[in-house]
């Protein structure tokens, strides 16, 4: 079987409690869905806003390779919205439940079925296509249930839509379920929500029984536990089931970052194919392993979806890898020597800390008596700030034994220091800010704040970490470990390839 | 069928890349595990390191009621360890799969089958329960596995577990495999990782198939994708199939906040069970429906898992929730009006912006010609900081156009800053900073920065928000803005109850 995609990350994505995009945001992530190889683009609800009909009416004009779909309640003002953006497609949705019947609707199941032939003609009439959708359908009575969607399909619908709203469908059911419904004959979407973190295994169950068609968002998102993800279900597909899709999974992990920064909803560290961690090793067994041969602890290439494998140094870290890493740093120690470096680790780990590239060098170098190359040292940060001051930072950096003082502002005190920083160092190396990251802060304002950055000098990047209670020391602090990295690393090069 | 809850937070959650615990906060989670009510707590590997080895001793002689178990390797030392830490148990792993065998062990199926017989009954002997873990068995021979399996058996194993070990079972292949696994009639564990996002199904299904036992972390945390989440599961099995376990369901959201805090492994918001949005509501037809009634658009009630209902304005809010709020607020609106207010929340969502309450406030004073209650204005904020300079702020504020003017000082800046206005305001109202948050940021030092403060006065808390570049203005202005609230709050309530 072959199965296509409905995404609604524009549409149930965006109805993520907190997120709004703009109608150039929402346009701008039809092109990269329509580029990833989705089959349908959810792109809104016309009904919701002058702003979203802009939105959906930008994505149409862009003549993109997919079908172009507006939710759409049983009401012709709805479908009429639709029609104006010009979209190829309704997901036309009618509650089902007798409790959403009852208390939300306030109709009886009669009403409910008329509304859904009603306008299921209308939109058709209008040549739209419908895929008519049952909400609740999962609580809703059976019978009644392929009886609204006989109707719908008499009335000209072309697919069903079975929409599991509370996410109470287990896998067991979902089979049932949704096979039960392939004997309308008709093209059936599974529409899954994550309640109990079971989306897309009972998304998959319904594949598997005959559906055809997948709703789901990037990265999962939707309202309350959102909805099934996109790049879980497609790579579970392609690796566990042997199915096909039109999704380019190599482009999964861009993508994710892409809509994670949109939306301004970032993902936990171990979500699964696209979190940070999904390709990260720490402990020793583990790291070691992959290693050895990636395969003993990765079912996929962190490649196949365009990510990348990490390794991250802890208390569980074992010998093999900090032996690696030693010899990657171009360092020879005996083994006296090793088991210092490989305990100071281990004791890192223990108070709590988690350990950088950078702790690991500036181990290493204690333990072998090498003197820290820090061509940079800040001799004097100054700032001053306020709401009816501009934010000014002087910095006095001491450059290979020279001093050198310099003055920035920014639009806060954290930009002013950075802009001097820069100024400072223009003769020296051409320093590029690349990435500028702080971690969530909870806690009073006296918390620990981690700042990792990334710099780029020509094609070279290298990144540094600060973390202090004060936001513009840790924020100097990384910046400058940062260009003392580029500086070693290029006198080191120099030593190796003299210019003559 | 009543099922254990076998718990690796310590151990499988803390081997998540960057995670550290000093023996101190092992300790405290233990503690919080055995009072949620799981039967065993793997407290960490033995041989890891001496800190760890403290930890599991600490958590040993707290006596809870929770069987405390250490992880090991096949391994005379690592079983030493363990009972060195005096535990009831170890989870005796060893890799069955050839792949682990001949690459990550360079050993042969007998020598492991061997090391499996020979460290069951060097742990047995020296009093510990064992349970028998094959790893990565779902890419073992399955006669090979039984083999090992029955060989620990008759050795004095008392439980085996079967791990898969990179998440790649369906539950339809879970069903069978642990079925399968349960004719060798001891306790059987399922140990499930995420890598496809099916941990917690595949559980199920090993459970549903006769596993006695779920191996589990909270909030999924683990290596890579982490492993079978506590709360997921454990409230699948509750409100799905109608399973007991001893887990007491109404602490779950506390212990998942308490494991973020921890771990400094923060969830995404629409994280299933225990998620910041996993009981909000946004889009009309949602929070409409919840009004009305809850179930419709709720499959268990927040309180069951101590979570909270919450409710957020966006573009696609529906004029009943605004209706509602502002009723709150204690205003009176003709229809003219409330078309205007619900016109301006929507423009507002179109333009991407998140609407919270202290907006839906300022638009609803707006419209009906109310001038904003601001009891407390910023005059003037002046910040000083370096790295020689200790971190001072001065700020003036107009309290009741009366000018008061302090200074303080703090770790930071920020903190100065907020120290200066508690000063500040002392004579006029008793504020405590409850939550300070600040949101991952991540592009150039010039993003804008969202801050989130809490303040508490006696028993009410407020909370409020500023979105700047500048996170020492954006700090400031989010805490007086909550204390503008407070202040209005308070004048409504005395108008209200005169004192006599």
């Amino acid at each position: 079987m072959d199965v296509r995609i409905f995404d609604t990350t524009l549409r149930d994505g965006e109805q993520t409690p907190g997120v709004s995009l703009t109608p150039d945001q929402k346009l701008r992530m039809a092109i990269k869905l329509d580029e990833l190889g989705v089959d349908v683009i959810e792109a809104g609800s016309a009904i919701t806003s002058k702003g979203e009909r802009q939105g959906i009416k930008n994505i149409v004009s862009e003549g993109l390779n997919a079908e172009i779909c507006s939710f759409a309640r049983a009401v012709k003002v709805d479908i009429d919205a639709a029609l104006d953006c010009g979209v190829d497609s309704v997901h036309l949705v009618v509650p089902t439940s007798d409790l959403h019947i009852k208390y939300k609707l306030r109709k009886t199941r009669e009403d409910v079925k008329q509304f859904a032939i009603d306008s299921t003609e209308y939109a058709v009439d209008h040549g739209l296509l419908v895929e008519l959708s049952a909400e609740d359908s999962t609580r809703t009575d059976f019978g009644f249930l392929k009886e609204v969607f006989q109707a719908g399909i008499d009335a000209g619908a072309k697919r069903i839509c079975a929409c599991d709203t509370v996410g109470m469908l287990t896998p067991e059911k979902a089979y049932k379920f949704y096979g039960d419904l392939t004997e309308l004959g008709v093209p059936l979407s599974a529409h899954c929500h994550n309640d109990f973190g079971l989306a897309v295994a009972n998304t998959l169950a319904g594949l598997r029984a005959g559906a055809s068609q997948a709703h789901v968002t990037v990265n999962g998102i939707g309202e309350r536990a959102g909805n099934a993800s996109l790049e879980e279900l497609v790579v579970a597909l392609y690796s566990l089931y042997n199915v096909k899709t039109n999704v380019k999974v190599g482009m999964l992990y861009e993508m994710s970052k892409s809509v994670a920064r949109m939306t301004g909803i970032y993902l936990q560290p171990n979500k699964a194919i696209v979190g940070e961690n999904a390709f990260a090793h720490e402990s020793g067994i583990h790291a070691d392993g992959v290693i050895k041969k990636a395969e003993t602890y990765e079912p996929i290439t962190p490649e196949l979806v365009g990510h990348k494998r990490r390794f991250v140094l802890g208390k569980h870290v074992g010998s093999h890898i900090i032996r690696e890493r030693i010899k990657e740093m171009g360092l020879r120690v005996d083994d006296v020597r090793f088991d210092q470096i490989f305990s100071r680790i281990k004791a890192l780990g223990d108070m709590g800390k988690c350990v950088t590239d950078v702790d690991l060098q500036a181990i290493a170098d204690d333990v072998m008596g090498i003197l820290p190359e820090k061509p940079v040292e800040l001799e004097e940060l100054t700032i001053v700030s306020g709401n009816k001051v501009t934010p000014t930072a002087s910095v006095k950096l001491k450059i290979e034994d020279v001093g050198k003082l310099e003055a920035g502002v920014g639009v806060g005190p954290v930009d002013a220091a950075i802009v001097a920083i820069k100024k400072t160092m223009k003769d020296v190396v051409d320093i590029e800010l690349e990435e500028y990251h702080v971690d969530a802060i909870t806690g009073g304002t006296d918390a620990l704040i981690d700042v990792v950055v990334k710099l780029r000098n020509g094609d070279r990047i290298v990144s540094a970490r600060s973390t202090q209670p004060d936001i513009i020391m840790a924020s100097v602090e990384a910046v400058l470990s940062g260009i003392n990295k580029i500086l070693s690393d290029k006198k080191i090069r120099e030593a190796k390839n003299p210019e003559f």
